[in-house]
């Protein structure tokens, strides 16, 4: 049974190595990498995921996005964290393949459309592509199979903010798309900090993928060499945390996390911006904000290390096929 | 060792069981009580006070303050829980004596400034009164010995909101002016939900009040009738929680609570209006609103018992003396 997914991303380090998980395992078939302005911008984004599509030979679609949020000010690309270049200042020849026409929201429209019931949307960037595909076409909330969202952070394990003390930075970067993907009576699962903070890439994991996984492996060392000294410099840790290859880990078995329902709310200002809350409690309030929203999913329990070895299986298989 | 004590409160039923356990407790001075819209209006809270003083004798001033917050629309009197004469509708004679001539925040700046260091204030309605006083007079922030407040909810123990499901009410009442209290330059604890969830007063207390503390029992007993109909209905519980109370326990014990320390920020719009958020995690933030502001601490786990007994044998003493 395979996921058809449309992953939309801001590649990005972490990005390329869900890139090509997805594009690695044999139950997911990916039709589609639109991207986003969030570890780049947005020309970066879009030459890095044509890059990996013409370096790997995918069969995929790519389509360009948004250029900047809905409304808050830009916060800017996370240069500290994926280099100049996204890809941690390796060096890189320009793709001379080209995008789709069409922008990332209008193709996420058409696809879906085009094959309803069949599409999991599975967004790894800021979530401005999809604010726009459903302020465009509402209509398509009933035509996805699913949602699947690397974002936020609940609290859960004392998990709060990466770039602010309470934001993950996917949601900061444009919290008003953030709080209308959530809110949409669409079915949603949140892969947050909750749980990516709880999965690691250990530096000997990352050396044992250059080993073992071939071109792809040597590829995803050279581009984490960058990344590795931000988490050492930054946390004192030898490795990074799992963020968006945790999101295709859902995507291909989701019993590897453990979900908590309810309705999610996004802080769109103030010194909580980004914020996420999710009302889990059957409480009743006087003002409720959180009461007419569709209950979504909030993974709130992984198993690290059937993650990590669902990734590196796949890897190495396609390292070496 | 006393404490001097500016009681600033919009009784509210829990609020006249904290003015009555202040006034008890011969650890406490009560210096004044300082009203404050929130449980009722301002004209009800004033009376209130007023009538509490008269019938039990008490020495302190009453001082009456803000009717409305500093900028937010007001959420207006919580009825439901305090009944339209918030003291449960029990029937009440006018008082006969009459308030300081002095707006609230007025009576504080003044107060605090004529006794250096020696005032603590304690705040168990929402935060106007000593938000305008730091407005008016910010000197006075080196002048004031400890401020105690009776406010937020930071989900420890699961503990969130109460009017809201992440806020609770003295903070959601006047978000703006409890951001101003918190990230002050003074010493601020905060018994919130995470505490005063904890620690409950049954019936069957509520009984022996009434039966050992003479008339403030029975005075107790018969304006907790129509609060704990409310608990019941909404929460299905026999009993309430002990939010104000708790408040004046750490001011005479604070070795009853166990406290976290770090900056707190509120927030002041939007779906989570008035959660508290305190940042007590010593991590590094590209962006942060919590970074320059004051550590403050947070009660996140209360002997409950402690709290009962200490109530109970003041109350006693009190009702017996």
């Amino acid at each position: 049974m395979n996921a058809k997914i449309i992953l939309d991303t801001d590649p990005g380090i972490d990005d390329a190595m869900a890139i090509l998980f997805a594009e690695a395992n044999p139950n997911v078939e990916l039709v589609a990498l639109t991207t986003v302005f969030g570890n780049t911008e947005i020309d970066i984004s879009t030459r890095n995921a044509l890059y990996l599509k013409q370096r790997f030979g995918f069969k995929c679609d790519v389509a360009k996005g948004a250029s900047k949020p809905l409304k808050r000010p830009p916060v800017g690309a996370s240069i500290a964290v994926h280099g100049e270049n996204g890809f941690g200042n390796v060096d890189m020849k320009e793709p001379t393949i080209s995008a789709d026409p069409r922008a990332a929201h209008q193709y996420i429209i058409d696809t879906v459309k085009a094959s309803p019931n069949e599409i999991t949307l599975v967004a790894v960037g800021p979530l401005t592509n999809l604010a726009l595909a459903l302020i465009e076409a509402p209509e398509i909330r009933g035509l996805v199979k699913e949602v699947v969202i690397m974002g936020g952070a609940f609290g859960t394990h004392e998990h709060t903010g990466n770039v602010t003390p309470f934001a993950e930075a996917n949601v900061h970067d444009d919290p008003h798309a953030a709080d209308v993907v959530f809110t949409a009576d669409w079915p949603v699962t949140v892969i947050g900090l909750d749980v990516t903070h709880e999965t690691f890439f250990s530096t000997d994991y990352i050396d044992t993928l250059r080993d073992t996984c071939g071109e792809v492996g040597e590829f995803m060392w050279d581009i984490s060499r960058f990344y590795l000294d931000f988490y050492k410099s930054r946390m004192g840790v030898n490795g990074c945390f799992v963020h968006d290859p945790s999101a295709i880990a859902y995507v291909i078995n989701p019993s590897l996390f453990t979900l908590r329902e309810g309705p999610i709310r996004v802080v769109c200002d103030g010194p909580a911006e980004g914020l996420t809350l999710q009302k889990y409690k059957q409480t009743q309030h006087k003002t409720d904000e959180w009461a007419d929203k569709k209950p979504q999913q909030v993974a709130v329990a992984v198993n690290d290390q059937g993650v990590l070895d669902l990734y590196l299986d796949s890897m190495t298989q396609y390292g070496n096929r």
